[in-house]
């Protein structure tokens, strides 16, 4: 196995993309310039194979995939993405499996304007751990708790596509222009969308847990509760498909790894939301209001409870 | 197993700080109000069961530990540490278990004055990702690139310890009351020495690796060479004890997990760095010098190559 420096200096040691980066990957620390003025938003998640992605993935999308489910959380506060770092444990250094994984890391932080400025390589179980950071103008930001009764309730692009490509992959589909299998292995973190939405909305939340649990979230930090109109959720194209009504539908509902944005906003400010998506080619669709009394109501009961937790399942 | 919502809101949510944190642990990111006119100094070290820890370690010297050593990567830059993020991934929750883990945690966060301000839990191989921010005015960083032939080389407290604390754990040695068992699951990062280094040393790393790979680091990255004394090397108590002679020359030389800092300075600067570390219960111990011609020489060619990665051993 090559060492860990080797490693850093071979796939990960790339020139800054702005000069925001002080000193990058090579020494103790990072030392990173914050923009005068604004806040930092931190947010770190960890991928574990076998629970988050199936081992035999390709290294590209496992690469690709632990970065967007932590940019997914700067987007979901509005935040505009700056830096990153990568804590890589791997069971062991293949040059082959390293370069994919590097490139699929690699072409979302340039897609998305963040640089990998630091990380840790250590020897054990694959899995990785991603933090970034963004900026925001002091109090701009997209929080769980700004959500008031009388609000629409409205989520980006369509549901269900996280659980039903874990399906189809489960089912031995392994075309990755497969559009459910995409919207698991390969899905694109909300990013201007969250920007767009800063001003708009009262409440935001990556949909990564499932839109209920996302939605009791956002209910809870708010102290609202929620009717949600079930035919109107924007399912994945090819969901019904694959899955059948019935499961299309609970999939939307509790299947999580979507990674769109679940969004309060006052009613009066849906049409200049949906124009400011519309520019950036992002559906938003209304899927409910936000009402005083606590609890979710609509479609929750038909979910059984329990059901909610296959997001840990091997997939 | 209870959800990651309720381990962190049972074990991880505290009260920050400082008011530098505007949004802490329970949203989709922490908001952090950086230090105007400071620059942000990041890493991230990740401590893997089995790797970095016995999985039989005390779960508070566990949370301590993989705290401590990214705290030792901010201690070598001279920052100033401010939050956290901890991304834990661990196969089952046990109260016992976390309780006492959150507490070695929290309690080096209270005596190193940082926060954990948001973080992560995943089911998976025990494992535990620490991201650490602290802060510096600009361009007062202790590099590794700094280093200049005819600097002093120096090392605050003894050597050896990490090592001889493993093999002590391997010996059956349950005791944290033993120094050397201490060394290695309880390290103590150097953050005071290393902000009172500021302006005084020239370079400076922690000793993670093992000194002669660390200083091998600091030679590459400031093109020189190094001259050591081995017999001025400052070998931990009890380490030729338990070790014998020769075995405690190799510890301090390659056993990695001391986390001392190695320093360099001008001859001219020696009695002021020692006189800041004294007033802080640090001794600095001079070990060498460093050169223009490449290498190291002294003691290097005493040790066999390969000998040197047993720090990726199962403890």
């Amino acid at each position: 196995m090559s060492s860990e420096f080797e490693l850093i200096a071979r796939y990960f040691s790339r020139q800054p993309a702005d000069d925001s980066v002080q000193l990058g990957v090579g020494d103790d620390c990072t030392l990173l310039q914050p923009s005068p003025g604004h806040w930092l938003v931190v947010s770190v998640d960890t991928s574990v194979v076998d629970v988050h992605f199936p081992a035999a993935a390709p290294a590209h999308a496992i690469g690709h995939r632990a970065l967007a489910v932590s940019l997914s959380d700067l987007a979901a506060m509005g935040a505009t993405p700056r830096w990153c770092l990568m804590a890589l444990t791997l069971p062991e250094a293949q040059d082959d499996w390293l370069a994919d994984f590097a490139r699929g890391f690699h072409e979302l932080c340039d897609a998305s304007g963040v640089s990998l400025v630091g990380g840790d390589i250590a020897r054990g179980e694959l899995s990785i751990g991603v933090t970034v950071h963004g900026e925001l103008p002091p109090g701009t930001a997209l929080r769980r708790n700004g959500a008031r009764a009388g609000d629409v309730l409205a989520v980006t692009g369509t549901l269900g596509g996280g659980h039903g490509g874990l399906r189809a992959w489960q089912d031995g589909e392994r075309n990755l222009d497969d559009p459910l299998l995409a919207a698991y292995l390969l899905p694109q973190p909300r990013i201007a969308a969250g920007q767009a939405l800063r001003g708009v909305a009262t409440a935001a939340i990556d949909v990564s847990d499932g839109l209920l649990a996302d939605l009791r979230h956002v209910c809870e930090a708010s102290g609202v509760g929620a009717d949600l109109d079930g035919e109107a959720l924007p399912l994945a194209p090819g969901l019904v498909e694959r899955l059948g009504e019935e499961e299309a539908y609970r999939a939307a509902l509790g299947g999580g790894d979507d990674y769109e944005l679940l969004v309060s906003l006052p009613p009066s400010a849906v049409d200049e939301a949906r124009a400011r998506l519309e520019a950036l080619g992002v559906p938003l669709t209304v899927i409910g209001s936000l009402a005083a009394e606590p609890g979710i109501r609509g479609v929750a009961d038909s979910i059984p409870s329990g059901w909610l937790h296959f997001r840990g399942d091997t997939p």
